[in-house]
Parts: C-alpha cells; sequence; structure tokens
C-alpha cells in the first residue's frame, strides 16, 4: 500500500483538488506534500488572493462549494454587496463572506513579514489539515495571457472577468526568473517516493510552477517517478478551458499532446480509458477511469494510480 | 436662521452623533464640518478601524444602527464567526459584514499612500454625505488609558474588551506631540461663524482633539464663539463613561465641572434645563432640553442653540 510513501503533488485548483481528496483517503495525509499553483494569485481590495491555494485547502478542509468547486460552502456577500451599494465599488471577483475570513487573516500575517509558505501552513494548521500544502514559490509570478481580443490580460480578469472566452496567444509568468524554490517545496520532492502531477490545467496551473528556475531540473534528476495524470478525456476538458487553449494554441487536443508537453520530466501517464491508446518512446502509460465525480471515484482513482506506480521505479 | 453660517464641530462618538444630526436639519449641510476623534482608532487584522469617523459617517447616511449608536443597522458577522470557528481568532471587537466594507476600502486606500483626511472624504462623499467629515489630524494618536487594576490599555482594549470597568488614573495621547494640524482642519475653524463643542466625553473623544498641537491656542484666536454643550444632564453621562470617569478622576460630576475644563477656549455652554444652574465669569451659559431621544429632540436642541449663539457674537 501507499500509506508508507511519501508523495508530492504538482497542482492547481479545481480540477487537482478532486484527486487531491482522493489522495488524502488513499494514502497517508501526513506523507502528502502538495506543491500548488500561485500564477493566478493576486490583490483586490488590499487583500491578497489565492485561489487555487484556497480551493485545496477548502477541499481538504471539508469546506469547499462543492457545486463550484471553488470558495466556502453556504456562503453569503454582505460586505462585497455594501461595497457595492454604498461605495459603487463593483466587483467582478465573487468573494463571500466566509471566504473573506481567509483572505484578511493571510494578508494581516503576510504583511507582518511572514512568507506565504508559513501563512499558509498556519492556516492549513488551523483548519485541521493533515496533508503539506505549499505554494509554489514566496515570490509574486502573476500569469499574464495575451490574447488576440484583449491584449495581455491578468489572469483573473481572463479568467473570471472575461470568462475564459478571449483566444489566447500566449502566456507568460511574470517575474518567474527572479522567483526563487523555496526550502520546503525543495525539501518536498528530494524526499518523495513519488511526484504526481494532477490533472490541472498544463498552461495555466501547471506551467507556472514549472517556470521556477530550477524546478524542472529538480524533477529531472529525482530517483523518484514523476507521474502525470490526462486533464483530457475524450477530446474535452472536464471542466475549465484546457481543451480551448490546446487549440488556441495549435494543438491537438488529446493526452498525448499533454504527454508529450510533460516530455523530459515524466516518468509515467495516467490516460483515461476513454482516449485513444497511444505510446511514447520511454513513457509508461496505464488507461484508468479518470473521470472524477463522486468521492469514490476519486478515491477510486487515486488508489488505482498508486498501485500502479507502486510496482515500479524509475 | 443658521443657515447662511459656517459651523465647525469638534466631535466623538455616540453622543455627538446624536446632535450631528439634528445639525444637518437645522443648519445647511454643505456649511457643516465635522472634526472628528480618531484616538479611539486602531489596527485590527490589518484593517484600520476608526470608531468615531464611522459613528458619525454612518449616522449622516441614514445607515447606523440605532439601537446600539454605532455599527451599520441589519448587519450580520459572518466572516467574524468564520474566524473564530476556523481560525480560532476569537475577536473581541465586532465587525459586522456591512461595516467590513468600509474598513477595506479605507485601508486599501490608506495603503495607497493617501491620508485619512482624503480617505474620509472619498467615503463621506460615495455615502452621499453632503457636511464635510474630518479627522483631527493624519497621524495617529491612539488613546491610552493607565488604570488602576489593569495599568495601561489601549482604548479599545478599555472601552470595549473591559466595558470600561477600570478604574481610570490618567489618560495620555501617544505621539501627539508630533501630530500636526491639517489644513482642512485649520480652514474648516478659520472660516467658521461658530465652533461647537459636541456633548461626547470630554476626556475620551474632546481631549485627544485638543491634545493636537496648535488647536487650542487656534481656537482661543478665533473670532467666532467656541460653544460647548453639556455632556451630564442630572448628575449623570446620558451614555457611556463619562460621570464614572470624572468621579474617578476626582471631579465633581456636574455641568460645571465640564465648562470648568473647557476654560479658556468656550464663550458659550449650553446647560441642560434639568442641572443646577451655575455662572462662571466670562461665560455666557443657556440652559436648554440636551436629552436627545428621537430625531425630533436632536433638530430642535441644535435649532435652540443656534438661534442663542446667532444673537451674539465674541
Amino acid at each position: 500500500m501507499a500509506l508508507d510513501k511519501n508523495i508530492a503533488v504538482l497542482i492547481g485548483g479545481v480540477g487537482g483538488a478532486k484527486l487531491a481528496s482522493g489522495l488524502v483517503e488513499a494514502a497517508a495525509p501526513e506523507r502528502l506534500s502538495f506543491i500548488v499553483n500561485t500564477g493566478d494569485d493576486f490583490w483586490r481590495l488590499g487583500l491578497k488572493i489565492c485561489p487555487d491555494l484556497d480551493t485545496l485547502m477548502y477541499t481538504l478542509a471539508g469546506l469547499v462549494n462543492l457545486e463550484c468547486g471553488w470558495g466556502v460552502a453556504d456562503d453569503s456577500t454582505v460586505t462585497l454587496d455594501s461595497l457595492a451599494r454604498h461605495y459603487q465599488i463593483q466587483p467582478w471577483f465573487r468573494l463571500g463572506d466566509k471566504d473573506l475570513a481567509t483572505h484578511l487573516l493571510r494578508t494581516h500575517w503576510l504583511r507582518q513579514g511572514r512568507s506565504l509558505t508559513e501563512v499558509t501552513t498556519c492556516l492549513a494548521e488551523r483548519l485541521g489539515l493533515r496533508a503539506t500544502l505549499l505554494p509554489m514559490c514566496d515570490d509574486e509570478v502573476p500569469t499574464i495571457v495575451d490574447t488576440l481580443d484583449r491584449g495581455e490580460l491578468g489572469f483573473q480578469e481572463y479568467f473570471v472577468k472575461y470568462a475564459w472566452a478571449p483566444v489566447i496567444r500566449a502566456i507568460r509568468h511574470l517575474n518567474c526568473e527572479k522567483a526563487r524554490l523555496s526550502e520546503q517545496v525543495r525539501k518536498a520532492l528530494l524526499e518523495a517516493d513519488i511526484v504526481l502531477i494532477a490533472p490541472s490545467n498544463p498552461w495555466l496551473s501547471l506551467a507556472p510552477i514549472l517556470a521556477i528556475p530550477g524546478l524542472r531540473e529538480l524533477l529531472e534528476r529525482l530517483a523518484a517517478p514523476v507521474v502525470a495524470v490526462t486533464p483530457i478525456i475524450a477530446g474535452e476538458a472536464v471542466k475549465g478551458p484546457t481543451a480551448k487553449i490546446m487549440r488556441e494554441l495549435g494543438l491537438d487536443v488529446s493526452a498525448r499532446e499533454v504527454a508529450r508537453y510533460y516530455g523530459g520530466i515524466i516518468d509515467g501517464f495516467v490516460d483515461d480509458l476513454r482516449n485513444e491508446p497511444f505510446e511514447t518512446e520511454g513513457l509508461r502509460i496505464v488507461q484508468l477511469d479518470t473521470l472524477m465525480i463522486d468521492q469514490a471515484d476519486k478515491v477510486a482513482l487515486a488508489r488505482a494510480l498508486l498501485e500502479w506506480t507502486g510496482s515500479w521505479t524509475r
């Protein structure tokens, strides 16, 4: 079983969180480290918002709004409504009142001089999480989306304000050349018995993590196997703009194309059994049911992929 | 009538706000300037809270919770409850969700480098206020209460956490020697045809304002009359710790003692008709009904005191 293994997971928001909630049941949560995309992070009304960290945190704490996949369940928007009604501040990013508790506390602690890594650890501890949550780095590396229709957009503008309608020309990670791998991320990867790449959007959620100087090289020389899970099922993404972006970037919308994107990093690839099988030199591939609807699906996928990789090493 | 007069009012929170809501009806609100105590201001969870400015702002905007005299009516505490429940942050200062909109926006604007005076003007404008609201200064001059029972306390600790139970030995205004009179406050006073001192707590709400270097001297040399309204009615304060503090400071709990405290500054004193009449050399005194229960009482008092002062100059 996987209970004696250290597992590190590179992960984004909603899609990744599904696998994460399977993993905490299928493996020992104390030995799980999630290395989370922070390219989506932004400041709003003086508050630091970390959408992917929050989604994962709320999911693992059992607080998440399961209908959206993000935000806190049964939340209200009294503060936001007051800002609109009394102060004519029209918010395009929904911030619930329960959710605000997180942003207030995070921002308060950050302003006291603590790093995002420390702050995230404190928040996760207070929420009772047993797994480790790590921001990909402590530097701000905002994702900028260059679009055909509207030029360069901040990630949340692209994703929320314009509902990922604009056509993407390119994606860049501002200041990524100056970002530094944190000791905690380095340690989690070096001590991992297996590294997973969650079925998050490779271009929007994983690319920012892989853009941190040294991270790609570190993955390449790890003894532990690195295994990615397909975000593409039957030519489409389960949710979100992965397939749309692949088309806009001139790529085939297929699991093979995703595996190619991770080429050089991954040793294994979990494909979906609905996809057309493919082979790639030097890559172990398994076909599993990767469509996660309910909690049982999530645990089943986590168990199956850990069993599959448990039998082999790099 | 008082519609052609510029009126400046030195003012604290709840007690003062009652007179303020009478004044905006009895006079031309565009010619009213409120110079508000900020000695109670504090930071909480990274947010700048200005209790007296908020009370006055919410009162004049018709948003105030009339039962408490402060806070926004029909407010909830979802964010605060989440902080307690999920993050074990036990708040002793109640912050409503609607109220949070103000604190978020104020703090955001302050962090952008704007002064508290500018920020207050912007908030008041968005709330549709026609009167001018001015913080007493842009510097932080926190009121420190030295108590017999618990030593030195920050104002909100004394007032809210310990519900003004500790016995006061002394009150000081931290950093007041470095505070500077703002141009806006100076202008409001110089252009005033009459200056009022609201029936707020003289030691907790007015003393911080009078402690700003230059303010007392400016009041003394103004051509306009300065008139205070008694906060003591029949040997008691209507609300709050004024009478208790007078006793603790070894003072007689009387309007005469309040008039003595303002001695050298005031030309007129509005006493309550329930009080024992007194005379003071060089001080004009009138006895009016200063107990303000409903809006009609507030307007009546404002009208009566403006009529009284309208007939005389310094």
